[in-house]
């Protein structure tokens, strides 16, 4: 953890930049230890440092720096709600060089580098983000696997649409966690299906409905507690797993199987399985993460 | 480098197995330096290292170890041709688990390794691999950066053929470099032309040529010396470099230039470039590499 007074930044690109590879449900991402956000974490070093064959290779970078020193630097103009200013807060990078505000896989990683490294004591603590101070329970955490809680907010369905893949249409639940979501669970999908659809094309939607894109889960039905979902991330496509996907997914598979979107679902996701709880405030989704290898970046490892 | 006399073997999963990642003409690497070839390599744990969401990622692991060590733990039964017991050996394994013969971005990576930890001493040494032994000249190496050059063994044109690539087809020349190549030049294909062609959906070849498939280049006219191309693997697709590509594309440059495979070209591919150096004996591949990070796996990183 750098966390010397140095008043000077320093280059994504110097010599002795420590940083961590982890993922979780396979979502990965590279941390960036860096308490007093020393580290001028520039657009295009963040996409040098995310692609695959020139750099460490991730979907996103996680900067662990505290709230204050983020603040201090100028990176936040100002905290977000429910953040305090010793918080460790989050500063999520996705792997274009861009910022985003929450990541339900990232932040379990996160979580997991703060109690494993002992930079928190104590199994619950807030963890910071532009969306705000999020709760986290850190079931059990050694160096490489955890097993993490992390308060996701409300969950608000809206209405039915519909996603055409190919020459199947299914009918849907626009679901809000956030972002927009467009849960389909189909009646009769068995796993077996679902693994054989056709996903490699994405699928079309009403922009009507969703005018600024949605993210689309395809579901099975709710059985002994469980159902199985795949993802198409809006502006990707098919990804391993997808946080507040799962939660969408469990609040249609809910409603679909109860008529209330209130429950426990576990959520089995091609990169592995979380678990989806939804009460009148909102959702925790908690699952695993895993702390691949910790390494030193080279100085000037961004050559052309 | 891990060189302790032990005899036991050890897996990759177990705790503080030591890599660096690397690329060369951003063809990227796992290097593992196991000079006694004391780590078990099994093909379900380099698939999960090269996996770039739950391991660290890249298109092949090199095993830096010593020739007479993977002799004496079974990894090889005999000595490839040149190939001396106190040869460091490039071990190298593709991201699906399977063995490779050599690797020209590979060896290069392998090379600035070695010069740059300290493990040979001279700038002219050998690179054993399973193609025989490879004598690579390091110009320039320090911790993050190289300049290799590869002696990559006779270069072999064969008959002529084509390439189909949606509504377009091109000629091209066959050219074994130790694999196949459909290497074609496309008379007045300018730089911006061939950056728009669409490869995504890859390109047919007539199988009775190549019954093992081929690896296909879309290469300019020789001009200034030098050539811009696109590569085709075979069982991949499109890759930002292939070292024999590199090869091959020259040798049939030169062809279509001079009507002879003797000469020096610059080859532009998306990674980077290289310059092929061709005469009576063979070819010649100069390049880049860079080290981006060294690091440590974390036991039992290789969780579910």
């Amino acid at each position: 953890m750098r966390s010397s007074g140095r008043s000077a930044t320093e280059s994504l690109d110097a010599a002795g930049i420590d940083f961590l590879k982890g993922h979780g449900t396979q979502n990965d991402f590279v941390l960036l230890p860096d308490a007093t956000a020393s580290i001028d974490l520039t657009p295009d070093l963040v996409r040098a440092l995310c692609d695959r064959q020139r750099g460490i290779g991730a979907d996103g970078v996680l900067r662990v720096a505290r709230a204050d020193a983020l603040c201090a630097t100028g990176v936040l103009t100002e905290l977000p709600a429910g953040v305090r200013t010793t918080d460790w807060f989050m500063d999520y990078r996705n792997s274009d060089g861009s910022v985003a505000e929450m990541c339900g896989n990232g932040v379990r990683v996160f979580a997991h580098y703060l109690a494993s490294s002992g930079a928190v004591s104590g199994s619950t603590f807030t963890v910071g983000s532009r969306a705000g101070g999020r709760r986290v329970e850190v079931h059990h955490a050694d160096d490489t696997t955890a097993d993490v809680s992390v308060e996701m907010g409300a969950v608000s369905t809206g209405v039915e649409s519909k996603a055409v893949l190919g020459d199947t249409t299914v009918a849907g639940l626009a679901v809000d966690v956030g972002n927009p979501h467009l849960a389909c669970v189909v009646s009769g999908l068995d796993v077996a299906t679902l693994a054989g659809i056709d996903l490699a094309h994405g699928a079309e939607f009403d922009p009507a409905v969703f005018p600024d894109g949605v993210n689309i889960e395809i579901i099975t039905p709710v059985a002994d507690g469980s159902v199985d979902m795949r993802v198409l991330e809006r502006g990707v496509g098919e990804t391993r797993s997808c946080g507040t996907g799962t939660v969408a997914a469990a609040a249609a598979a809910l409603r679909a199987s109860t008529g209330t979107q209130v429950g426990t679902v576990d959520v089995r996701v091609p990169g592995g399985q979380v678990t989806v709880r939804i009460d009148e405030t909102g959702a925790v989704l908690r699952g695993p993460s895993v702390l691949v290898a910790s390494g030193t970046l080279r100085a000037g490892w961004n050559t052309p």
